[in-house]
């Protein structure tokens, strides 16, 4: 792929070019990393190890979102450098969050390639302790994505309004992530997890963190009205809900290894019966499950109802999200561009091991 | 003891005055990031752990040069509240640092306590996955503490000319000591090291962070002259070399347990006949070292002068460092308190597990 380069101009309603435009503004940054690393005789490839986790699948929802935030609230079509530049480092902090977590889940496979931490263990086989090595310089590599992605909005030459609400905004986004992480964290030893449980785990981690700030931090940026940055906070609450319960019916299997307590597992030991909930219970948390153990799970999800449930609360809430764009004038072009997006993000189909 | 209120002034030759100054900023940030979680209904006693963590020892070493930086560099005595705020976001990124550090090495004991990671697994003690558990919770604590050093600089209330000259030095520090921990990582598996590798490892990991790039802030904050910047460059340079291998010298049975080739260790390897080589090498990177083994391995340092030559090297440094003061037109009492830092981070009875 040629990439862009930062000049070319970012139209907000051109999801494709829009997602070159941000991945051109991570490519010079991460390549003028580098070249000082090279130029301080520090370990280079060190950088080109975290270009290419960035570069390695990823839809940048969240920078999208943001773009798509300003220009809804009333920004410019043309998405200006200082936008599209805090925009991007979203996706450096959400680099940090993928990073991070890998390690601590042990991820064993994203997008098909391996995990930064598994991927530096490979990359040091021959250390006698390359398994802890290739995770300590993960976490390393993580951290440096995450006060790279204050750099990216730190330099973004925003105005002092801008800046203001930045800061305030991605503060909050920023601890979400690390509070639901933690909160999941909590929760994965726990034999019993309430729905509402579940439901705020992903408030957390996925729903503020992936959805709503971004699309605040647009419309701040843009300096949006209250009303519009009302209705797009409902579109982004609802569309977060229905994209992680979407996620959660694609990766069932996943989950069950790591033992996660997920919507609709959590429905299906609500609703199974007796021999079932053991089956289930037995199921959870086992690493070395396989397809046919995945096969008799989803048995279950769909014998007691779970499954369909929770297809019935992806499709309510993804048709409330796209409802919650009417409550407010927006550009119909914009409102068309969140629509196309809130679709993608809910499809049955979507790849359950895509990073989002 | 009685903390003081974010209202009192700080005075920036009054050490322990300072030192509560900024001790108040860094409390007042820690309750109200307590009381928004208990609002939110998420587990506030993990933002207690960090609270613990940070109040646990540490000297404020890097706070405390940011404001010395300040004053040496033409800035008020009384040290604004902006001021005083960007250097107390210094210590809550190095909170992070030690953290994460703490987990890579597992250290046992910080200041006599159990540092984050073991002290989470305590609290958890009957979860099955504790271990595991306490340094997961506790890397994510540390990325917390790492995102709240942002805040604390963002929402300084520094002037345009301040925030730039601050984000530029902050990238540049926040970096050096990641590199610095990565050199780290990956020498500690080599059965070689040279001495300007290790005085590499100590230049990123240490000298940079601890020292240089603090100072410097301050100073720019204060919009020094060229030549004042340059004088505190050269101190903050020789007492961060002088500092860590003082360190060195203190701390030779920890560093063996973790295969750390330090200076002195390198050194003694270096001279040492065959016998003692094989001695030494056997010594390294063994965890069940005891007491005597450490008399062992102190006599080799001594028996090969390598002690003493790292002795005279601390001397050297600190002396030059203390010259470096006389470079530049400096108020009288900046260059005491400098001196007096100077003396008290080199001294040979300083505590080796205590935090700087």
């Amino acid at each position: 792929m040629h990439p862009r380069t930062t000049d070319d101009p970012a139209i907000a309603t051109d999801l494709v070019a829009l997602r070159e435009r941000i991945d051109a503004v991570l490519e010079t940054f991460l390549a003028a990393k580098a070249r000082e690393a090279d130029k301080a005789q520090l370990p280079s490839d060190y950088v080109d190890a975290l270009h290419s986790f960035v570069f390695t699948g990823g839809k940048r929802t969240r920078p999208l979102l943001c773009a798509l935030g300003w220009f809804a609230a009333g920004g410019s079509e043309r998405i200006p450098n200082a936008i599209v530049r805090a925009a991007a480092s979203l996706e450096m902090y959400h680099a940090a969050v993928l990073i991070h977590n890998d390690i601590i889940g042990d991820t064993v496979l994203r997008h098909g390639h391996l995990p930064l931490h598994r991927a530096m263990s490979a990359r040091y086989a021959d250390r006698s302790d390359a398994d802890g090595f290739g995770r300590h310089a993960a976490a390393l590599l993580g951290n440096l994505a995450l006060i790279w992605s204050d750099e990216l909005l730190s330099t973004a030459h925003l105005t002092a309004r801008q800046r203001a609400a930045a800061v305030s905004i991605v503060s909050t986004m920023r601890a979400d992530v690390i509070y639901g992480q933690f909160l999941d964290l909590l929760a994965t030893a726990r034999s019993e997890l309430a729905l509402d449980e579940a439901l705020r785990i992903i408030r957390y981690k996925v729903v503020a963190y992936t959805c709503e700030r971004p699309l605040e931090l647009g419309a701040s940026l843009a300096g949006a009205p209250g009303e519009t940055r009302e209705a797009l906070a409902v579109y982004a609450r609802l569309l977060g809900e229905a994209f992680q319960l979407n996620r959660d019916l694609q990766g069932v299997l996943d989950d069950l290894r790591r033992g996660r307590r997920t919507v609709v597992i959590g429905l299906a030991l609500q609703r199974a019966d007796t021999p079932r909930q053991r089956e289930l219970c037995r199921l959870l948390g086992d690493p070395t499950l396989d397809e046919d153990d995945a096969q008799r799970c989803r048995d279950i999800l769909t014998a007691t109802g779970a499954h369909a449930e929770v297809e019935r609360m992806v499709a309510q809430r993804r048709d409330q999200a796209l409802s919650a764009l009417d409550r407010a004038p927006m550009p119909t072009p914009a409102v068309a561009a969140l629509r196309l997006l809130a679709i993608r993000l809910t499809h049955a189909r979507a790849d359950s091991s895509a990073a989002v």
